[in-house]
């Protein structure tokens, strides 16, 4: 019965995070804020199971990765050193006629041919959010608030070396928020001004790079298929030489098929040893470690997985969208939205829900609603929800992606036993209220793809 | 053994922090960033503990707590309404001939006297730090990075509201950074310019305000009792009214015995209706309820307990900090450093160590690691060390407060036993390889301070 023509848009689905709280516009109250979005009850727990999941695959369950969370703001010679003050920079110009803003060296290409083409001079755009330290607000004491989270592990590599006494292999791992001041912006949280990233600088003697490369690239995809996004939607491309960014030897990117076309999700890139040797050049600090075989300092490579967690969280709500049409009793059709997450990130585990408002009904449910909810086996969140029809409260668990709903009925104070219905097969089950959570412990450990 | 009356300095603890990767300096590669801090390897999941372990009690433990997690940069409005652009500004002037800047309001009490007084002109210096969205760094353009968490929450109040279909008491809370630009800085990670705010706003009705306001305060104290914080270093203060902030009507801190004085590490406020009334002037919106009884719209008052993450870590590290005087078998004698934090809160909380790097040991050794680290009953980070001595390796780990060792010795072998030793008794317990798992999860249940 699932429509697989059935492709969710971006409005479809910016609308259903809005009335689900999981995605609300910033400062919407104020009109919004350009590209600027908000996490909301549902968000925020789908966002922290993400990044409990990438933090245990990527440095609990690792021997060699240490983790890290350095400063947004920073000081400005780090972004000297990594190159973000130069190139990250471009120069506008401003049309005096039009009014429109160019990039100066684009301006011959651009539609302002036919204007007055009077020009201003050009300024300086950097792409890094400016800011000022102290008092006062001039640029001997600007600074920037971080594009990436990668250049925080950078300067710490001899700080996190001497404590963990190790030398490479070893990596660093990070997740935290950047900003980019990014003139095109859009496709809901995909490409946003704020976003959070999950980075591991993996540092390898020189000669075990690509091989390294090729283990997180692998270790990356594999995580993604965990979550629950489909082989079919998922690929690994290469880039190509000439799209490589200037400190990368060789770089893949995952990406996952948007309803526009695939989009990256995560890249791993091979950064050699650019940024250590740029560090240590700009700082006068020996960024190297010490090779006991050959006698000498060596200067790692770096092997960077780097994943954009909205980003994540959108593939998400895109793969488990389901739109189905149900034929019931009488022969009306009726259409069913579910959102099948795996039940390792759906924001909401268990809902309970007793059949009718009446005491009697829900004194018992809620006696069950709080025995699961201090049960130290599952900790899952779970929704106690009393209003409205049977059918209208399935249907909104369905929406937010909740696999059990737990209800309780007349039969239940006769028999001692509830019913547990499953998100997506809709099947319903019997079972004894004292055996209740060792089903739900099972049921939930079951994943939406193989 | 201990002696009670080693109270640390903050210089032996952030060389105690450097030294075991609990907090770096930031950018310290290029001369450091004033009063800006990076958590290292241990710093990072001491946080995760804590964040997890806040979120457990002020979201999932709670039926009427809603997770938000809204963005650092806001829509400038935002600051206009809730008081910031004007109130949280202060105008400069600078001494000609040395250089100080004062606050202008301040400047008659000052030391400038002595100088010749030719005082440039007042600058505005905004506590908030100020940034620039699109390409042109005007003051139309012009925002600000958030100064705390809360009115994020406030400006969502109806989003939430709307989706989980409720009205109050219900609260929203989220864990975010904030940014404040203060001259005056220091006491280690105590007031720095970048922080991590843990905030809930309560939202009540408005007769029901001082009830709720005690609820929540003694509930976070006995959230930080739980942490291992002992009785007699922590205090409850009621502000006095000459000091409470313009938008509230009491609060009360928790304060904590730092080694300068008793410091705030929360505060709880009732904040009243201040906030949602400005915010509904400001933007035009109606941020009120309806109440059924009444029949009346109705602005909800405000309880706020605001945690200051990076204070719940320093007075953790401070409460932990032992240190005692051994006598060896001959007689001499020994400092012992120990860092003792709760199970619940250490970063590591099991090391395995074999007594020996023979491989017949390393392997058994590995085994029992991995063992651990894969089992589903217990997911401690933990720690494979097999450099130096055991004793070293025992004070290593005691340093970072683990409060486990395991030791694989050649008797191993032979009785398929380990020895277990905690790390603030210093007793050691053989333990069959097959009980191993369940005896450190009843000893990683046991509390520092009942």
């Amino acid at each position: 019965m699932t429509s697989p023509k059935h492709q969710i848009d971006l409005e479809e689905l910016a609308s259903l995070a809005k009335r689900r709280g999981f995605v609300f516009q910033s400062s919407e109250i104020y009109g919004g804020l350009a590209s600027t979005w908000d996490y909301g009850p549902l968000g925020i727990e789908l966002k922290r199971k993400l990044k409990e999941l990438w933090w245990d695959n990527f440095v609990i369950k690792q021997e060699n990765v240490f983790g890290l969370d350095s400063s947004i703001i920073m000081h400005p010679k780090v972004w000297d050193a990594s190159g973000h003050t130069s190139n990250f920079s471009d120069p506008l110009v401003e049309c005096k006629q039009c009014n429109h803003r160019y990039r100066s060296d684009q301006i011959e290409s651009s539609e302002c041919t036919n204007c007055g083409r009077e020009l201003s001079e050009p300024r300086l755009f950097n792409l890094m959010f400016k800011t000022f330290l102290g008092p006062v607000e001039d640029n001997s004491n600007s600074t920037y608030l971080r594009p990436e989270t990668a250049q925080g592990i950078f300067v710490n590599f001899l700080n996190v070396k001497n404590t963990i006494n190790k030398n490479p292999p070893f990596g660093i791992a990070q997740i935290g928020k950047s900003f980019r001041n990014e003139i095109t912006t859009g496709n809901f949280i995909f490409r946003t001004r704020e976003f959070e990233m999950m980075e591991m600088e993996f540092f390898v003697p020189p000669e075990d790079d690509d091989q390294w490369h090729d283990y997180w690239i692998n270790n990356s995809f594999e995580w993604y298929l965990n979550l629950g996004l489909s082989e079919k939607r998922l690929r690994i491309r290469k880039h190509e030489p000439e799209e490589l960014a200037h400190y990368s030897k060789g770089t893949s990117d995952i990406e996952y098929l948007f309803p526009w076309g695939w989009g990256e999700i995560a890249g791993i890139a091979n950064r050699t040893n650019y940024d250590l040797t740029a560090h240590s050049k700009e700082s006068g600090k020996e960024l190297s470690y010490f090779d006991e075989t050959t006698k000498k300092h060596v200067i790692p490579y770096v092997v960077e997985p780097s994943f954009g967690l909205d980003r994540a969280v959108m593939a998400l709500l895109i793969e488990g969208y389901t739109h189905e049409t149900l034929v019931g009793a009488k022969g009306k059709e009726e259409t069913r939205i579910s959102l099948r997450l795996n039940p390792s990130v759906a924001p909401v585990q268990v809902a309970i829900l007793p059949l009718s408002k009446k005491e009697i009904l829900s004194e018992l449910a809620r006696e069950i609603y709080k025995n699961i909810k201090s049960s130290s086996l599952v900790k899952p969140l779970i929704y106690y929800d009393e209003t409205q029809s049977i059918g209208r409260r399935y249907r909104r668990q369905d929406e937010i992606g909740t696999p059990l709903c737990v209800t309780v009925d007349f039969e239940s104070l006769e028999d001692n036993a509830v019913t547990i219905r499953q998100r997506d097969s809709m099947d319903q089950k019997r079972v004894l209220i004292n055996k209740l959570e060792d089903e739900i412990v099972s049921l939930l450990s079951n994943k939406v793809h193989g």
